[in-house]
């Protein structure tokens, strides 16, 4: 008899995003004349960089023609773009990284949801709360949880709390854990780590002989000089940590899908009886057996985003964003809000008031201002009361969204 | 400590085409003068149909304007290609299909290998033995065998034989088993399964509770009116099977990258206390956890195959494909080799002469008459002593290996 992985039992009903777009499907159709705005699920809307389309039609092209077709590519990317990242993402903030240490892929979600499969079932995973659903959802499919409680929270996953109190930067466990979950700048926080910070964590996990997955998806949207893109910054963590990067945010490749996962060779883990082997090596294997590579023609539209002009273009449209991550920030502190990031990641995460809950202020929002945000609660037990609005927006319908609010 | 998947650690060395790739790239570095055929991998070589290339530009120019931007899609793909393939592959084959059964990914690769995470550990998994690696070595690293055995097959797994003896068209098991993979028509031995054969599997899986997985990914090179597309096309098919089709061969996208699976909310699998659950239900739920997507611009160019130009000048590439498959077939006869496979499927498979083996003959092959094509060892125990040439090549270029094949 065919049996079920009965760890899918254990999930929790719905997806956040699914649920909210639910909630906006019905109030959509209950007032069709309502006009939305969306600054919820974290999705770009500006469209592409010129240098990155016209990459991307002379990728067409080379489709068309026997002497340029690309069949199978490499499964770990093409080397034009592996190339591209090394120098730019890396070597030019002093990390070096070897080829074969950069795994191109097709998008951020799938790799940290793929990644805890190299790894036994018996670690212990630590996340920070409120945290991107994906990292818990993917473990708790695995096996590496009980049931959840009735705060949300799985039984044997260790959560970290991050709220206004500690400004939202975690202490490190009271007990030992095996992987921990970073995300810098934070989703959906929109908060920061600094060298400090990151050092205190990569000096955990070499004491304890934990990994680090750090999700760097947001770093092209740091503007403080002194904050860390990448976590290699920091002395020793290529012996630590694991580090995605995601271009859906960077260059609006959230529908045309690329992103990409560092695995050092330095890192290690171990067999339960203490051989060392290296997770490079693992990481390959997953890789190649279970997918075929980005598409080529995503490939060379990320590569052009490293060219003099995709990197001019792309800046735009970033600091385009960030504009109306200001106007966000500094429209809802005026209506008395305490918010917090959106200076360093195109994210605001604000407290809600007279104790009013995620999804109060999510109907709230939605039925009296037709704006769209996302509650805290849905990334986990430590963000109720808070809410998330994402900078992802024309400035003119933040514009819009920050005067209906107003008028709440 | 952070303890490894051990399970990893049963894997054979290597994946069949990295091999197969190293002792190429050793040859031509030895002999970089050769003129080296690669009928090997099954990778195409045509480029694209025009109608494919345009809707793809179409979709790159949407993306530079906001107006007509996509970020993030559907999980499970567009609307507009779920309804052009229910309409064409299955509609018109007698086979009725909700839209919520269809679900675009980015690769049969990724789908075959990612689908055993929604069953149990505790299932017996069945494949034919020769068969595609990854059917196996996904259910390897997730722990459903032991290790492996001399002959390179590992415990716990059951093993079908394919061979001449049994006109490669395997018995029902004699234990029982929960999850059979299927392929027709068949990679790598060419063959397919007609009707009252398919019907013998749907049969036993409802009699068992047991689930088919059947990839279909060659299903558009079946010539045969008589032969099914699809296992639905079987009655009571949907109550035990999950089918698995690919753009990568029938319009030749292993670059672009798109697929798409079917789970039927009929199918249903049950806990170990004896709980029905919709299969479908869990596939979607994993799905839209680890997967963001298909490339909106792989999804635009495989709907275009669905167009009257779409499908006319996608056909005249297949042809000239069988064409080659004919030729092969020919030849190879001619030569004395027994062969099969090749009427219905890009693939040929032919028997070695004199008790030669699989890696022998491909030595042979790449050093005498610089031809690469893909030992039948590598793809199971039961493989030995055959050879799987593809049609995918230049027509000319086919001619050409023919004749220095010709000469051995």
């Amino acid at each position: 008899m065919i049996t079920i992985n009965e760890n899918f039992l254990k999930l929790q009903a719905g997806y956040l995003f699914p649920e909210i777009g639910r909630r906006v499907s019905a109030f959509a159709k209950d007032n069709p004349d309502a006009d939305i705005i969306k600054l919820g699920i974290g999705d770009v809307t500006e469209p592409l960089a010129p240098a990155i389309i016209e990459a991307m039609h002379k990728a067409v092209d080379e489709q068309a023609n026997a002497g340029t077709f690309k069949g199978y590519g490499p499964e770990q990317g093409y080397g034009f773009l592996v190339d591209a990242i090394i120098e730019n993402d890396f070597r030019r903030r002093g990390v070096e990284l070897d080829p074969a240490e950069v795994f191109i892929s097709d998008g951020s979600k799938c790799d940290t949801g793929n990644i805890q499969e190299i790894f036994g079932l018996d670690n212990t995973i630590a996340v920070t709360d409120p945290v991107y659903p994906v990292y818990v959802d993917t473990n708790v499919m695995a096996g590496r949880s009980g049931g959840a409680g009735e705060d949300g929270r799985y039984e044997g996953i260790v959560y970290l709390p991050c709220t206004a109190e500690n400004n939202f930067s975690p202490d490190l466990p009271d007990q030992m854990v095996d992987i921990i979950y970073l995300c810098y700048p934070n989703n959906p926080t929109g908060t920061v780590a600094d060298k400090a910070t990151l050092k205190k964590w990569v000096n955990y996990a070499r004491a304890n002989k934990a990994i680090i997955l750090f999700d760097a998806a947001y770093e092209a949207f740091i503007s403080d000089d002194t904050i860390p893109h990448s976590i290699y910054e920091v002395e020793g963590a290529k012996e630590v940590a694991i580090e995605f990067r995601s271009f859906s945010k960077v260059i609006g490749f959230t529908g045309v899908r690329c992103a990409f996962t560092v695995v050092p060779k330095a890192l290690k883990a171990w067999t339960t009886d203490g051989k060392e082997i290296a997770v490079n090596g693992l990481w390959n294997r997953r890789h190649s057996t279970k997918f075929n590579g980005a598409s080529c023609i995503s490939q060379a539209g990320a590569a052009a985003y490293y060219t003099p002009e995709g990197k001019e273009q792309v800046k735009k449209i970033i600091d385009l964003y960030m504009g109306n991550a200001k106007v966000i920030r500094e429209s809802l502190s005026s209506f008395g809000y305490d918010i917090y990031g959106g200076t360093n990641a195109p994210y605001i995460w604000l407290h809600t008031k007279d104790g009013m809950s995620s999804w109060e202020f999510f109907d709230l929002l939605l039925t009296k201002a037709n704006v769209v945000g996302t509650p805290g609660s849905g990334f986990g037990a430590s963000g109720e009361g808070y809410f998330r609005l994402s900078a992802f927006n024309d400035p003119s319908k933040v514009a819009e969204a920050m005067d209906r609010i107003s008028k709440l």
